[in-house]
């Protein structure tokens, strides 16, 4: 049975616990197992940088273990995806895996970033000379996100998926999470 | 001659490519070759999106290509370090180079994540019950970014150096990248 490892920013969300359940039951429907985050059982103790280092050390892991991972690409405090999730991405890109990801915010990459830190209408601005109020770049290429993280996917034939969640359903809407598994099974491994 | 990716948010600034020539002479200096994003010769076309995935191939050629990496984590438009550089970090993370990073800003994560995203006077919450404004958990580690990034480095022995810089130089100031040059040097590879 192949392993997916469930990257995403659900390790911050109050019931991450029963997310990672939910994720992992909708992997076994689909014939696969589930490698979530919080499987490994790490106690809290006093020395809290070094429990960091432990949680990490596992995370990475999980993902050595794991055939495919499926980021949620959801933007998180901010206009792009949680750093960790995309380091997972990046790390099991540099191991070979399988690479999914999706997001509940269909807004284009460039747009999102502009809403944030641009200045002005974006309609008065000349394409491909797009800057936020810093006058650093922001990225024309028609994405989802980052141009390393959609292209990273794209590499490893895989596939980012957009699906427009409601706003309270942002970071737990499996919508799009369940059509990858779907397009997983259809693979055929 | 070792041969340094060198990752950073710097491809965004206008002026980027002389950045690039600073940072590249630097490497000389201490006896290594850098390379730069920019360096891939890459001509706009109308295809924004496959233009947005030759770019990020050939950075990932580059990483293939490169011994180590240099990221510049400083953090971008957030909290957090520039999700490229962190998608880069997680890649070379997985093709098992030396990971070294380094950040203009050395506040801690949790307080800079609070900052931004938290409500009312840090010191009235609770250590270990953080959470922002959304009701999302605020990491507390002591460490200075999402754990994945100071634990990847950890884990490949590395080093994440801190170095406080004005303002003005926070995406320029390359104090901590000459000094992680220096240690470089010292390791005589």
């Amino acid at each position: 049975m192949k392993r997916i490892y469930l990257a995403g920013p659900e390790v911050f969300l109050p019931n991450a616990n029963e997310l990672g359940l939910r994720k992992k039951q909708l992997c076994r429907d689909y014939g696969f197992e589930g490698l979530f985050p919080l499987d490994t059982e790490i106690r809290m103790g006093d020395d809290n940088e070094n429990l960091g280092f432990v949680i990490s050390r596992a995370n990475e892991g999980l993902i050595h273990d794991a055939d495919i991972i499926i980021a949620n690409l959801t933007p998180f405090r901010g206009a792009s995806a949680d750093v960790g999730t995309v380091y997972e991405l990046g790390l099991a890109r540099g191991l070979g895996k399988i690479l999914l990801g999706y997001s509940n915010d269909p807004t284009p990459f460039t747009q999102r970033t502009f809403a944030l830190f641009g200045d002005g209408p974006l309609h008065l601005h000349n394409p491909g000379e797009l800057h936020d109020r810093n006058g650093l770049k922001i990225e024309e290429f028609g994405l989802n996100d980052n141009l390393m993280i959609d292209g990273g996917i794209h590499a490893a034939s895989g596939e980012f998926l957009l699906h427009d969640a409601t706003d309270s359903q942002r970071f737990t809407d499996l919508t799009a999470f369940e059509r990858l598994l779907a397009q997983l099974k259809a693979r055929s491994f």
